[in-house]
């Protein structure tokens, strides 16, 4: 097996997401860990290992970094993009690239004119139900996809401050239903149109923003999707899928934290909590996701999930926020 | 118990449906059956008993006669109610009351002319699961209402001369989860927006319907509905509710054949096909649905479904069918 | 249908059981209610209807009369069966038959001496579930049968008294599984081993009896079954049965009061509590074992449950008692 | 975290299991590979790292070497227990520790006169599940434990071969249940009785063998027992435990290959297959009672499976297997 020595950029929740996973492969190295605040960039790699750097130019040009992970805020990601292509440096970019659709052509306008591998960390589709899922869809086990729907209620509404700079629901936490169904799919909605509400936390919707979702996306094919959103769920993070086809349905359940039955002589059948939010889980997607871009990288593949894959799920996700703010069914036009 | 003698005025597939459940019950007793055609009254009558009639005054002047169930076309729904209500006869109708808003108020102004008692036979309220749902709702056991969901899948397309006559697919059908919904959230739409294909059967489209439908409701009090009807699927009749709020969430399960849990060389567990359509899966909700009608009006109060509740869902349904035929969302007012 | 005119002796609480299944037969008829206390007679008389009579003589010459129901003390059964047999009167008795070989002789002796139309009321053999399993079974789902498992779990430990003339708890509740299962697998146990506990009430063992008990039969094809039983259960009724062959195996589930599921924020999914008792969990079948009854008699054939496989459990169940008192394996012999 | 320098003696079917856990664990570093044929252990270590030796004195004696995992075949497990407890070196063997009784007495006598950390390969302890029911128990979920169930159904019948030298079922298998049981049940039987039949392969008949069988245990506290094992399972390899108390019950699921739920259009609700054998089962158990022992040994603490406990359950499983030759209860004694 090939080995990529990799720079870390960003030292942030994600960055402590990443560290353990690289380690853990042993196809991946951790050779630096960067943050333009030196402080910050020696805390991580003291627990993670590599060397510690604060000059972005100076990482770019060492020849012992194969390859970047970008993992630092999403405003950032764009900059960080155009740097690393032109360095020639293949790309692994946490989702999503950026909240503004003409920055994203920026990046991928660099891509274009430096053509380094690059993937996006929808790390959902390296999950192995949502996997399997698809891959009976694939199959025909459904036969012709007529329906399909994703839930995703988050256990409790993010501080203000992380609602703030998220470029709003859709664009943070959507995008990712978008993404997984229009791959699972293989098509791109012509139509969308979706209802928000703000139920749970009165600031987010002081904000202009949503907590509660509701999306419903029309395929070219005529099949019918809908997403299933809430910033809030008592009882844990629910994560669901279904394809409904005319030969039949799948769907894939949620993940628990054992796999226990208690009988008890108040409610008789009791299952464990769920898996309380996405580090818990979806831990093994963002290992699976890394594996995915260190396989495509260094057996010169396109990976899963493109910069053109996270435009266009940006640009689904903009569209259902216009459509319920504006109370509209917004048509979509998509690049070939 | 007090008994009512009833007339049932109809003979086709809901009389038949309507017959066995009045003699099952101990407080009915099968007075009349009525159709202007005789041999029809006859035949049914022989069936279930009661004296077969061909003309309508001669019934409604019967003083046997308490109360009236019509089970005649949907076409005559409005009639029958406005020559029983003249009558005095409390009535207890199939649904929907008609497919037109403005028929239907001309049943709405005789009910108001002459105030007899009256049920709409949206069935679907008195199954048990449906019914328990709501208490679970009602009891606060989820919280506050946020989101509410149901699934009605038929088992397989109508034949297209029933699809004509049928009003469109949310006239004849989605109205079932409207009313349901609404009667569990306790509350009405304000926007509507719904998207409709057809994927099963082209003749179906070729009358400008669809057979496979997602629609959204949005609440007053900001609470999201969904709606997901197909009239073709593989599985069986697939009913499914959901109802999730800030405390948790309630789903009712799908009826099965047998309560069988099958272990085999090939897929592991099986259980046994759903119930097959309507009339298996909701054959109790009939029963009870005349229940609520015998009890209600032999005790002197409103009976759950009313012809104001037809008149909404109807109402809810066209708006429906009118975003779909739109692609626009559709705004409602409420007489209040 | 041909109506049976029904005398039912005995107004305990079993008669509260068959009365109402009795008048919601079409087929049956509810003739004469016996005890011979009057008063008691015709108290329940009163309820369910017939006449009230406290002569057995009478009663059993009584040309109204087609058929008895025996629902008296179970010490009582053998002592009613030889007079309704001497008086040519068809008979359904409940289980079961006495709690001695002996005496059971007794009252097959009467039957062979007059051929009457005998049934025992091993009412779980017409629960919907027990019997779709064994026609599973028989239609070779699981291939050749290799393990029967049966749960029967009361909800909660009986009165003392009730415990005192139970005749042990082998003969009193092990006899259903012992019945059931034998009806199942179409064998009768060679070899039986059980061991029993007193863990919920010592006044159980004080009396010599178990309220805890796990029985294994061995089948002369080889087959193994296991009875898990205890007087004591907290969730409920546990009902269930497994089926485990070559070819795989199939379960029945418990039943619950509902068929909701819940999701909250302590312990995410539950189920409504289990039905409470077998007055709730086999309310069908005691109706359903009286349809057999009708059926069988105005059929002319031999009922499925015969005074026969009443001996025969209850041979079985009185060596699993003396194996759980002797610590010893016992080998059966069977009347072919 | 400390190292431990490990020598793996045996490069079979485990070594291969033990191989990739020794690699994955941060703390184990696998130094030797030993087997008195060079070129086996050469093979081993070429696949999984460390020195191939041949000669066991050498192995003992290196000071590289801090423990020993046992992994040869089961006759030679009590020499080699003896060897490394006399040369000092802490010790890790796969069960059983012998067949024989007098064979494991020796290792005990090794183990005393030379008394360093020793821990038992009984991996199902350390399976996650297994591990969370215990642990309920321990927590008093379910009160008083009055039931335990365990079901090991094996997916088919192993080669004749292995039968011969396995020692029997009950010595080769129905062991891990045996432990487990008693494990988490806290105490260890006075009384066990089984049946044993042969089903599938008649081989295993005609060696004396059973390949399906029904243990009971009665333990001291009155608790009752049931282990139930088949060599063959048409849809794959059964694993379920069951704890009942008397406040409720626990139980464990089924593992599958994935998490999907299935329906179609003959059977309605389907789920993958279950995982295929023990190192798709229990994989992670093998990881985790390495860490048992790594942990153990470098916080001087008994580990969780000792030798004492192997013995206990070798005793069990041969007065098991006595009871099914005999067709006698067998009564025990346990060495305090």
């Amino acid at each position: 097996m090939k080995t990529l020595q990799l720079a870390l950029m960003g030292t942030g929740r994600m960055a402590h997401v990443y560290g353990p996973k690289i380690n853990a492969h042993p196809g991946l190295q951790l050779e630096v860990v960067f943050n333009p605040r030196m402080e910050s960039a020696q805390k991580v790699a003291k627990i993670y290992g590599g060397r510690a750097m604060d000059d972005l130019d100076t990482v770019l040009a060492d020849s012992a970094v194969d390859a970047v992970i970008i993992a630092t805020p999403t405003d950032t990601h764009v900059d960080y993009i155009i740097a690393a292509a032109k360095a020639g440096k293949p790309i692994y970019c946490e989702k999503p690239l950026d909240q503004s659709l003409d920055r994203v052509d920026q990046a991928l306008a660099a891509l274009d004119a430096n053509p380094v591998p690059f993937m996006l960390g929808f790390n959902r589709r390296f999950d192995p139900d949502n996997n399997a899922l698809r891959e009976a869809v694939k199959r025909g086990e459904v036969g012709r996809l007529n329906m399909l729907m994703s839930w995703s209620r988050e256990p409790s509404t993010p501080p203000i401050e992380y609602v703030r700079a998220s470029g709003g629901y859709f664009v943070d936490a959507t995008i990712h239903d978008i993404d997984l169904l229009c791959w699972i799919a293989g098509e791109r909605p012509v139509e969308v149109q979706a209802f928000g509400s703000c139920m749970f936390d009165d600031q987010i919707g002081a904000e202009g923003d949503f907590d509660l979702t509701m999306t419903t996306l029309k395929m070219p094919s005529g099949a019918l999707v809908h997403i299933n959103n809430s910033r809030s769920c008592a009882y844990g993070f629910d994560q669901r899928l279904e394809a409904f086809g005319d030969k039949g349905m799948v769907q894939t359940l949620n993940h628990r934290e054992d796999n226990l039955v208690r009988w008890d002589n108040c409610r008789t059948v009791a299952r464990e909590p769920l898996k309380h939010f996405f580090l818990e889980r979806y831990d093994s997607s963002f290992y699976r996701a890394l594996d995915e871009f260190h396989n495509a990288v260094t057996t010169n593949r396109t990976p899963s999930a493109t910069a053109e894959d996270g435009r266009s799920a940006l640009a689904v996700a903009l569209a259902c926020m216009s459509s319920a703010l504006s109370g509209q069914v917004v048509r979509l036009d998509h690049r070939s």
